[in-house]
């Protein structure tokens, strides 16, 4: 269902360049499946497309039911991989304002990324004047974030609906049988979604982690998780014509060709917080060992006005990768009598027409200019190409990080700040 | 009011070297005050704190008078440099979700900075509900982006309260003169604001550009400027303590000894936008002829659990700069009998100090990973550390920018996806 288009990239790598890296896509498409690789443990997600957790599945969208009947707003709480995806997801499908828009389901807002006083005293008035429930995601239950938002939240659902109202209303998604936030839960008769042992943050969308907030906001996640079957059938043949081989296999020779930047660009600005979602994939996973193509993002045609410039013009150690859907032909540029804009060229032309025209013009442009572009072009926006997008970037990323020669499922660089911060804090045994 | 500290960066340039720069730096600070070096002629930012336009202001506060009387929402159309500023100002002072948060001004949402028909028409059902306002922000009136949304906004506005109703609606910021918006408004009785000729899209935050939104929003404009005027004073010393030259040195000394991407990083999720911004004002006046520090942004603490990996272990290409402010003490963690999570250690601190002790463990994780860090000290969140901030940043990208040989004020790359935009639709003379 993601078709990689190297087009662009052929101007500066050769096919049979790309082609000779075909052995070592196979050899990492090898220890994916079999789990042999570096972080093999860590390889629940390569097959959980063919068999989801269908009773589990149930229980989330019983309690999304429930969430919708019972509450205003539902606060996820969780950082890094415990939200960047359920975001990601609600705002692809719905809309980054999902919250501003009318709609028949409750809110979904984000809270324990950030240790910023301002902003999570913001969201704490917000939801006081309605109903709301609180969804705490994390394998520990003591990552510090999530840990002082849920202190405070809980704290906000006890005021407002005492100490076992307020039990009712908290969903803990954690470790199955291990760890603080299992023993809160298991004491205080919260409803629990596993986050599987054998899956980490970052790969964890298509779990309940990303899977419960998404049903709250109204998606379909059987609809999610039928894409991402759909993706990982097409990904199964070891060979170079594997769509996710084509992308990793371009990413790396043109990081061993000595790009050091890697620019993800959509036309959608839906996509925002999927590019988000993506840098940490690519980023965690690939940024070790002082290697790895830095991941950024942009949004065009907004950022055409903003990073254009340098994209074009600056130093040529980028590579950039676009990711196109179909699009509905909804708005059509009205004629204008006066045409003092000029614009009247346009006139009963699809915006849809015309935003695929300004991906094309970018793409030949940053060609010329230097930049290497990749386009993965999918389907329309739904629940199935959101599902094959997610499992098309996860196996791209797994194989690319191991042609790379690191562990894709690693973070050995997020613990050096925490143990910093736990020392300057006086945490015991720091 | 902002504060240069560059502990970060000495263990990998020494002061004296550091030093050396300040010769540059002086010539530098003599082309902005002169308007002799390359695109001089745009340099009407660099005194604009000490004369703004009096009677532009009055009518500026005016105008939002009106809107916040007769609007539920202003939708500010267009891009670039002519709706970043006026969206940081209003994300960092209110709230990223400052239209979903309760308030007593208009909504205000904006548009016309992409050609996603799906986007776009989810804003006009958003506006269709309540009574609203457009104003209109381009020099010219034709970049295709705002135009098409101008066309279809309008079409909108005359459909509710007719064609005088909507002109009435209408505020449009552009060239005094010339140009399509300014022949359109003239003829249609549209009110307008100025963007001055001497001042370029991205440095025009300070102009009724940025004004007339922000003063809708409900902040002040004239605190903002004061903290410019202040600022502005502030980085007058032609010596090595202007904070403004330690800023463009230290870039530049780490540019030249190989650095390749700056990360702006700040721990109030409110930031975000100011990021957008200040990726525009450093990517489009110093990447250009092949060079120039690539600019991204990350949110902390959230992004230390995405981009932090690479941050700490990636390539070491990275020079990373702090926005550091003063928290008020908002909230404390509560204490917890039962302390599972472990976290009664921190049991009736404020998130402001945590934050701040999070901010200093991660500036020396990153300096002992090999990462330079910057760190750009300033106040409370308030208008006048707002204007002092933009004044900052634009006079420091001015300095840094003519120290690398560049103009800081053309964008010649972004005439290229254009060019070629133009002649796949059919544009006449393209």
């Amino acid at each position: 269902m993601v078709k990689t288009d190297i087009s662009g990239v052929v101007p500066f790598i050769s096919e049979d360049k790309l082609l000779s890296l075909s052995g070592e896509a196979l050899r990492a498409h090898e220890l994916l499946e079999s789990g042999a690789g570096a972080g093999g443990e860590y390889t629940g997600w390569v097959r959980l497309p063919e068999s989801p957790d269908r009773a589990e599945l149930l229980r989330i969208k019983r309690a999304a039911e429930r969430i919708k009947n019972d509450s205003d707003t539902l606060v996820v709480i969780g950082i890094g991989g415990s939200y960047l995806g359920a975001r990601a997801a609600i705002e692809l499908l719905k809309s980054p304002e999902h919250n501003l828009l009318k709609g028949d389901t409750p809110k979904v807002i984000f809270a324990g990324n950030n240790l910023s006083g301002a902003h999570l005293g913001r969201m704490m008035d917000f939801v006081s004047d309605g109903d709301f429930c609180v969804n705490v995601v994390s394998k520990s239950g003591t990552t510090t974030e999530p840990a002082v938002a849920f202190r405070l939240f809980r704290e906000l659902l006890e005021k407002k609906y005492g100490r076992a109202g307020a039990s009712r209303r908290i969903y803990a998604t954690t470790d199955r049988s291990r760890g603080a936030l299992r023993m809160m839960a298991d004491s205080a008769g919260y409803e629990t979604f596993v986050v599987p042992d054998d899956i980490g943050g970052r790969y964890s969308v298509l779990t309940a982690v990303g899977l419960l907030p998404i049903a709250v906001a109204g998606l379909d996640v059987e609809r999610i998780l039928e894409g991402a079957l759909h993706e990982r059938r097409a990904l199964s043949g070891k060979t170079a014509e594997n769509e996710a081989w084509r992308f990793a296999m371009a990413r790396q020779a043109l990081y061993r060709a000595g790009k050091k930047v890697e620019v993800l660009a959509c036309f959608e600005p839906e996509f925002r917080f999927m590019g988000e979602w993506w840098k940490q994939l690519f980023g965690e996973s690939e940024g070790k060992n002082g290697g790895g193509l830095f991941p950024a993002s942009v949004e065009y045609t907004a950022d055409l006005h903003s990073m254009g410039q340098y994209i074009q013009d600056g130093e040529r150690t980028l590579v950039e990768t676009f990711v196109s859907f179909e699009s509905p032909e909804r708005l059509r540029v009205p004629e204008d009598a006066g045409n003092l804009d000029g614009l009247n060229y346009l006139a009963g032309r699809s915006l849809s027409e015309v935003n695929r025209i300004a991906l094309e013009a970018t793409k030949e442009a940053h060609v010329k200019g230097g930049v290497p572009c990749i386009e993965l072009k999918t389907g329309a926006i739904t629940e199935e190409t959101l599902g094959a997008l997610v499992y098309f970037f996860e196996f791209a990323c797994g194989l690319s990080a191991y042609m790379q020669g690191v562990n894709p499922f690693d973070q050995p660089g997020v613990e050096e700040y925490k143990r910093n911060m736990f020392r300057l804090l006086g945490k015991p045994g720091f």
